[in-house]
């Protein structure tokens, strides 16, 4: 791809020679038919050894590179990456190896690959992927363009939007985890609920979200999970939230949009969380969160506090040792 | 289902109209030809502007709603759902898009879906129901009406027993965590022993239960497991324990019967946990625990005693002023 | 198999007499036709009431059961567990039940099980062995003896080196997370990378592994990862690095060799651990670690120091008073 397309494509000003570049990588590990980004002026010095094909820069900068120029290099990246690497689209069609119930309706335009089982009442809209191996249940419907990769199960019912991407392992509409004493055992409180996943998610690999018990468990649109993450049932997602990797967020938790949960958090049952708020990795959320809140540790308190206390909490043992002193002198004056 | 129909099945007290619900939901949500409950007495304002059809209640209250009487509303709840959504049974059969090893025996009366495989000497029993995806290996027997939703692997030689609900992606039976190093490298002690599960088990999705070094790993009857937990090698669990999302059990831990660990708790190697304790979310356990311990915070400590260390470790930043000020005073006395 | 020749075989002295053993135990439950072992001398009183055929011993003992003397009897018993109860090894050969691409490679010597999927490109090398469920994207290779258990996937273009064991529902090579906000909503960073694992690698049930942007995540040889583990995009992992259940590494995280993380611990995203590191359960690494550093907590600190603050920390209502009462005692001297 010339650098002149890919500012045609995507807008920005090219300094330099218009280059071919047919790929795309780091400053350190791009080669001459390769091209690259700036977005952190910190690695400004990588860029002399550079052996980039081009660059692409929020500023123009002194160099012999090629350079796109624009306002945000990453975004900007990103995007070229997608010029450069297309997905490849698999051919439409229906496997001959794969189980699609009689009720269901598959588009002629969706992929359905081997071994994979589509329920009655399903519905696979066009453009959608369906991987080797994954299972959709009675009634589950999934919006145009969705990718299920290899071993995703979906359970009866549960509704997945458009343009969602869910990897290998995940979970979906499982039994929410609810039961009740009768003096000698546990009995299951039924889970009729469903889950609601809207557009333009994205759920890392082997992440599980519980179906609600009666009503629904509910992922807004534009939310991104990574890897291994628990949603228990009833739990309401806002839009554009992130979560990373290992979070759990219990039962009918309510989480705002576009909030950032950072690896291994805990959120409490029955929790509200705020619009815009912030949890540091290991926070553990146990009350309810005002929008905008920013979090760190268990309890879950003020980062910026909570950096305070983490200062005093290293030095603990020295704490000791003066009160010990304090003590001691004390002592000594009551005794003059 | 009539109101009447249902207190003849299950007991109580019908005060009001004998109306037809065909379906259950929460206060908020039930319509009119819903059923719903009351059992925290701190909703009891809700009941004025439920449009529920009837209400279940712990003592008759005020409403114009048709209420079922009974000692425990929650419980009652439960066990209408199951009967106002009863689970459609699939019809028995083996599909021939399965795998059954010729050694295999499969009861007349189970259902198994394509793409299942099963190996040489399983024996899967009356009423079982087993999803697509789902291997069974040689030699695993599973009791009579245990369902394993999609995708579940079951390692060789293992065993569940009857009423058990395995949901997708849960493996048992994978090699234990040990290995001996040699000088140069990680030598693997071979894992050669099994797992044993009760009845009545429900294992959450993705859940992980390694197979023993050379005895079993058991988890007791009526045990119930939410998702991605982690049981290790030569683990033993006693009966009816709760164990929330995301907790890990670290090899040979003896966890008691009645024992409630709720989520991202982590339980050390070889600790033995009493009949009866509860640990709080994130507790971590590194010594033994008496039956009967409430334990929170890590390394886990009796949970009263925590929630007064954690008031004070929100405060040590004023508590190091506090020192800091002691001895600037205690400074200018020495200095009169 | 004869004592005689466990020691022909793999070394030792034998004192008594030459049985025949034809399985491997516990102290506690060997019988008399089983071989055990004693490493740890705590356990020799168990030595008394053991029913074992045989015993692995460091030091001569006085026990009339026959015993072998080597230097390390648990490395010796791992051995022996490997010739007692040898793997057994399927036919090798493609199940017609299998899809392979037309394109991919599969040795002779191979064993690919029902419903496995091999995509273009592909290649299984002999004596690897791909349970049921597996998938294998497009130009994945596999080295020799490497065994995938039911289910694992493995995303297009990576790569397994040989004599490696892939447990149940590993996921490798998903899209690491990578995204920019465009104003409006997160955009996708496409993620074109791929993940290289060595040789001897043993990765447990449900892990997940991603692909790195554009480079590649690295996990070396020899590495031993425990369940539910996850590894983030871009990720270096050294040779013989053991990794316990459910830790989680983010982002080009580049971990060394020979290192040791406990279970449930989680490392911050371009953090550097040097080679030898330990890292207690649940430690939480924030900042880089110098080679051969042992640490606990979160933030991570040195062990020796975190198990002082955490004795501190235990006592801090106790603290509080010392504080009170300092000040109360400064106060009354103030008013003398």
């Amino acid at each position: 791809m010339r650098l002149s397309d890919l500012v045609t494509e995507l807008g920005g000003i090219l300094k330099g020679e218009d280059r071919v570049v047919s790929g795309a990588s780091t400053l350190e590990e791009a080669s001459s038919d390769e091209i690259t980004f700036l977005a952190n002026p910190k690695y400004r010095d990588r860029v002399k050894t550079s052996r980039a094909g081009a660059i692409i820069v929020a500023h123009e900068i002194e160099t012999a590179i090629p350079q796109i120029i624009t306002k945000d290099p990453y975004l900007y990246f990103a995007r070229v990456v997608s010029l450069v690497y297309p997905d490849e689209t698999p051919e439409p069609g229906i496997s001959p190896l794969a189980c699609i119930h009689p009720d269901a309706s598959v588009d002629a335009g969706a992929c359905i690959y081997p071994h994979v089982n589509v329920g009655a009442g399903a519905r696979v809209s066009k453009g959608c992927i369906i991987y080797p191996g994954c299972y959709l249940g009675a009634n589950v419907t999934i919006g145009d363009q969705t990718v299920c990769y290899p071993n995703v199960v979906i359970y009866d019912g549960c509704t997945l939007g458009s343009n969602c991407i869910i990897h290998s392992g995940v979970v979906i509409g499982s039994d929410g985890f609810g039961f009740v004493w009768d003096g000698s055992r546990h009995v299951k409180i039924p889970q009729k609920g469903i889950v609601i996943i809207g557009d333009h998610v994205e759920i890392g690999s082997n992440c599980t979200i519980d179906r609600a018990a009666l009503t629904s468990t509910r992922i807004g649109s534009g939310v991104k999970m990574d890897n291994l993450i628990q949603v228990g049932h009833n739990v309401v997602i806002g839009e554009h939230t992130i979560i990373v990797s290992q979070t759990g967020i219990s039962g009918s938790a309510q989480i705002g949009s576009n909030v950032v949960l950072a690896g291994q958090c805990g959120i409490g049952g029955h929790i509200t969380i705020g619009d815009g708020c912030v949890a540091a990795a290991r926070a553990g959320i146990a009350s309810d969160l005002a929008a905008g809140s920013v979090v760190s540790g268990f309890p879950a308190m003020d980062h910026r506090h909570w950096l305070r206390v983490q200062k005093v909490y290293k030095d603990l043992p020295e704490m000791l040792k003066r009160i010990r002193s304090l003590e001691r002198r004390l002592e000594s004056i009551g005794k003059d």
